[in-house]
């Protein structure tokens, strides 16, 4: 157990910050709930930015970029909008500071104070809508299929970097079509993606479902997401695609003359996933010792140490590796500071997750062999200098392949049914993890089940089951059990 | 002549205009200074934003991502920089809003008040040596060597899309050194990368130069420019790069233990180019026409149109060809949609200055030929299919050849020679472009040549030889030349 980390038993809330800041993820900043995202956090972040862009090139998406600031007015548009996001926000009421005349600092000047306040972007919907307004005129000005990669900010009250911090870094996809279907199956495919990219590439399961009309974003008519469980048993909402019907179209007056010469409200979906990843990437994989990287999304995947310090025989093994690797597209760095010890260096890789290390020392070199480690489950073995190569890409694989099947095993054996409320409840209480339920689908009910025990419905499981059943709450009928935890 | 663009002699200022919303690159948006970057402006960005990053991972940097607010206490720190960036800036004063008791609307809840005002970050060394505080603490830790892309704001009274904007899009650099030589030269290299980058990508030509001291950046002990020549004789100053001396290390108290054993202050850099380069890029190349853009920058690098519409016989051919450049990487688009005649696309992808149009006819298939336009000359030829190719792809090379030396010739036309005051005004009234002229040195004289003149000195070229004479306005000594124009 690495000295510096606080284990998952004592206290996990502790142990995944040490694991941002011990990693080197992110840094607190002098800036309330904002994080500094560290090169290496930054790296990783750069990763899963680079596969989702070209999945949304992939689909015909094409990437604009729109004002951080929004009216205040235009938050109003929207009925259900303005009650979601224009609440806790930043606000810029000034536009310029002046030498305070009583002393030597810097005041507001309140002769600059804005006719119209601005509210820095907490999501784009109203900025864009009000763009689109002008782009749309006939059904050949659709499909619009944009996104953009920004920052936006909500203030938040209680902040944990990554997970929920007052500026964060997200793409968000704003679409426009001319028929209900293309926008419903817009929200659709990009949920899809989203769940390959955090199965495939972050090895991190998650239910794909849709919300309750109270847990959905404000202003949309159905609310796909992803739900990931995380090492603590609690839920992390990891990715959400909306369909928002002609609501915004509405709000902003956006209209189109359809095939048949009529004019038309358009149909919209938005769409975001956000640095919230990294923080679903820590919870799912990483230990006692530090962080844990599916090779995928690894910045770094395989570190090369010479024991006890690089010499003309290491060096040449060493090389060829990194050659071989290489030409793969596999990123290695051979680590020749001699200003460090080789077990310092374990240490300081297992903690920032590097996927596989390859010691290479004077003695086995005569024995022909070099010691390679993964880092998922820490095992090592002494490999023939033949084929260490091709055994180091094969590893990475079956890293990737574990972590997700462990990942998997984790979520099937913290996923339990609950048929009453006083099973539900010591689940919750005991467990945690999902908890598969009847409801009687009023919000009612599911805001009093969440005043009792603060589990909320992560979603209804697109692979709901038709059963008959009774609401663990209410008694009234249910005909599907739908998917409860307390969340992130 | 496209007929919605108003040419340049008529009014220069309305054709940048028309180009920027004619060629689809950027809109208004409803808030007041910031553009709406449109797909194709965005993914012009994009290829600059590849280039450039590859360019400085090549040498050393990592990304890392800091908060978009700086407590207004920080600006203060360094007293140049609080002079240069505290003015006009947008200040967040709240962090609620409320439903008006009075109405139907929102207003900002007094009882949000922040404790201390926020900026949104104009630039951002403030708040990242308010955090390199805490990541250096010996000679180890150096030099750190960090980018950030972002958005940032400046509150700008008279915007133009791209050249001035309130929020923009840029890169800042942000490196930490042990000695001041280190810095001095991070500097300059990143001076060479931007100087490469705008003539070998932008086919943009820059004079390299540094800053008067008034000139210089708030903060800084020496500015690094590239100035480029605008059609109708302006100066675009079009990236920096500043060595910062021990100034910023000295407002945030940021030293290191350097390997005698002594606390010494740390020497800084940064430097930055933004959206604006792609203002540069419109108005270094376009024409009445519309948008002329460097193959290497060209979102879209070749078109292929039939003609008049798709048959079996043209498809064959533009497959071909699609396939050969796809495989050299080149960007290329066989445009079918038969609801547009072929002279409507033609003027619509100059418009956009797509370099290459390739426009294969039935009659010209006969004759085994197509024909090739290209957007710089507007010269149109007939290509045999035979080598349409390899044609096309050496035909993109020239492009971008002919672009750097028509704009080198260009500047070259357009730097003249004052060597008194008189002759001065007059090339200024008459003729515009870069006046290489003797100064005194002060800041002085430099002002008082602006009051006179609207001119100023875009820099001191590094090329600069020495040569004894006079002030054009003073008649003082001067020991060399400097560069004066108008400036963006």
């Amino acid at each position: 157990m690495a000295k510096e980390i606080t284990p998952r038993s004592v206290d996990y809330s502790q142990w995944y910050l040490d694991i941002v800041r011990k990693a080197g993820l992110a840094d607190n900043s002098a800036v309330r709930g904002c994080m500094v995202i560290k090169p290496y956090g930054y790296a990783i972040w750069g990763k899963i930015q680079g596969v989702l862009d070209s999945e949304f090139t992939r689909t015909g998406h094409v990437n604009a970029y729109f004002p951080l600031f929004i009216p205040k007015s235009f938050l109003s548009r929207e009925a259900q909008h303005v009650e979601g996001f224009a609440k806790e926000c930043a606000v810029v009421t000034h536009h310029r500071l002046k030498a305070d005349p009583n002393g030597g600092g810097l005041i507001v000047d309140p002769e600059a104070k804005l006719e119209e306040e601005l509210i820095v972007r907490p999501t784009s919907e109203t900025i864009i809508w009000s763009t689109y307004k002008d782009w749309i005129q006939s059904y050949r000005d659709l499909p619009l299929l944009i996104n953009q990669w920004a920052n936006v900010v909500r203030w938040e009250m209680r902040t944990r970097p990554f997970l929920r911090t007052t500026e964060f870094l997200w793409q968000e996809g704003h679409t426009a079509h001319a028929t209900r279907d293309e926008a419903v199956r817009e929200a659709q495919m990009i949920h899809d993606i989203y769940a390959d990219f955090t199965e495939n590439w972050m090895a991190m399961p998650v239910v794909k479902g849709v919300k309750t009309a109270n847990e959905r974003f404000a202003g949309a008519e159905d609310t796909y997401t992803i739900e990931a469980l995380m090492q603590d048993g609690k839920s992390l909402q990891a990715g959400t695609s909306h369909f928002l019907g002609q609501n915004f179209a509405r709000a902003f007056d956006v209209s189109f003359l359809n095939e048949n010469n009529q004019q038309e409200l358009v149909w919209a979906t938005s769409w975001g996933v956000s640095t919230r990843l990294i923080g679903g990437l820590i919870m799912t994989h990483s230990d006692d010792e530090g962080l844990v990287l599916p090779p995928k999304l690894a910045p770094l995947q395989v570190v090369i140490i010479p024991v006890p310090k690089p010499d003309p025989a290491i060096n040449e093994v060493a090389e060829k590796l990194m050659a071989e690797l290489k030409e793969k597209g596999i990123s290695v760095k051979y680590d020749i500071d001699e200003k460090a010890r080789p077990g310092f260096k374990y240490a300081e890789y297992e903690m920032k997750g590097v996927p596989v290390r390859v010691a290479i020392g004077q003695r086995d070199l005569e024995k022909g062999q070099a010691e390679v480690a993964r880092r998922d489950t820490r095992e090592k073995e002494f490999v023939s200098l033949e084929g260490l190569g091709s055994f180091v890409i094969n590893l990475l694989d079956e890293i990737q392949q574990n972590l997700l099947l462990k990942a998997l095993r984790y979520r099937q054996e913290n996923t339990r049914e609950a048929d009453d409320f006083e099973t539900f409840k010591s689940i919750l209480d005991e467990q945690g993890g999902f908890i598969s339920a009847h409801w009687d689908g009023t919000t009612e009910t599911e805001l009093k089940i969440k005043e009792l025990t603060r589990a909320t419905i992560r979603c209804i499981p697109l692979d709901q089951k038709p059963e008959q059943g009774k609401c663990i709450l209410t008694g009234n009928p249910s005909a599907g059990r739908v998917l409860f935890a307390k969340a992130y």
